[in-house]
């Protein structure tokens, strides 16, 4: 997406720290804390502007979600959302996702949402994917074992290396579809993206997915 | 594809033994005996009428091509058009694809085939598709340890189902294409469906697998 800069998105950001957390390195193991509730812990990377991951934590009360995003000037977007919600089950953290190890314990995390996430079409950056061997490492790091990655997106040429970059790690493929709209899935929550690319016709990509029990 | 009774086509099957093998379990460990020269052998697995097997074979003389079909009434159409090319790197096999393991030594094929497969929609045909788990096993033994699994169909299910398959038997991905006709793929051969499908705006769905090295 295009990025503007937001002037005093910072300062909000720093100015809600009951919904954005300051210090991640400081929740390490205690991420439940955050939180009203001890319950599932749910986890977006890149979740952009939020209305995927603010829309789940409505419909789903029983658990907590984390919406990880970089970008000042798109969490401030999210955490705008969230200041008009005040959802309980729902924190926001801006952090490099490659990091999630520094600031998660081994299997604090119970799933991972990736949603129509940044293709980075071009061969020399390819280590930007989020489902570049590096991501996948990190995210089999905090999932549990019964973990699952959620991956959803318009892009073709992201979704096939995708599936190439999971069967690489010996990911295992637990559902499929080549075009989720045109699917029986029910209760799909549409991303701001989704709703934009599927009216244009294109086709939804989704899959779910698991690391292996490790030996 | 729909079944007309041929009259005379077992007896023609049986007349050409040369191109049709009439003992299978007599070659075990022996294939390369039956063609003309010793080099990798590649392996349709319901191969239908053998348009793509033969037109392979021609492109690659380096390499011996083994069709297996099991419905006489359509290898017999395979065997004509290998009659009139008489192709050294062409033999015709009419064995159950699960049954691989019987006429075939551990590693004694480089690479197998499957070109539109028949779908099988229903659940409870699971165990037919040449992708369900059993004949993934049969495949696996008989590959060698950098045999490749070439899978090629129109049908969007079945391309679901199969991946999830081959990710429960840990099958890596080397090559993936959603849209093979919409990609960068040079030299793709097409079958007789392959044509019909793609004219009508059909997707054809394309990957390249590969069985993990065993400990």
């Amino acid at each position: 997406m295009r990025l503007r800069n937001k002037p005093g998105a910072e300062e909000k950001l720093l100015e809600y720290d009951q919904y954005v957390v300051a210090k991640p390195d400081e929740w390490k193991g205690k991420w439940q804390d955050r939180f009203e509730k001890k319950q599932p812990l749910h986890m977006e990377i890149g979740m952009g502007k939020g209305r995927f991951l603010i829309e789940m934590a409505k419909q789903n009360p029983h658990i907590n979600y984390l919406g990880i995003e970089l970008q000042t000037s798109v969490i401030v977007s999210a955490l705008e959302k969230q200041i008009e919600e005040d959802l309980p089950n729902v924190q926001l953290l801006q952090v490099n996702a490659q990091d999630l190890k520094t600031y998660f314990e081994k299997g604090e995390v119970q799933r991972i949402y990736l949603t129509f996430s940044d293709p980075w079409p071009k061969n020399r950056h390819e280590k930007r994917r989020l489902t570049y061997k590096d991501f996948l490492i990190s995210y089999e790091t905090v999932l549990d074992d019964q973990g699952e990655l959620h991956f959803k997106t318009d892009n073709q040429g992201l979704f096939e290396y995708s599936l190439i970059s999971f069967s690489e790690k010996g990911m295992i493929l637990k559902e499929l579809y080549l075009d989720l709209h045109n699917s029986d899935v029910e209760g799909n929550i549409m991303t701001e993206y989704e709703e934009k690319f599927s009216k244009k016709g294109n086709r939804i990509y989704k899959t779910v997915a698991y690391f292996p029990e490790q030996d």
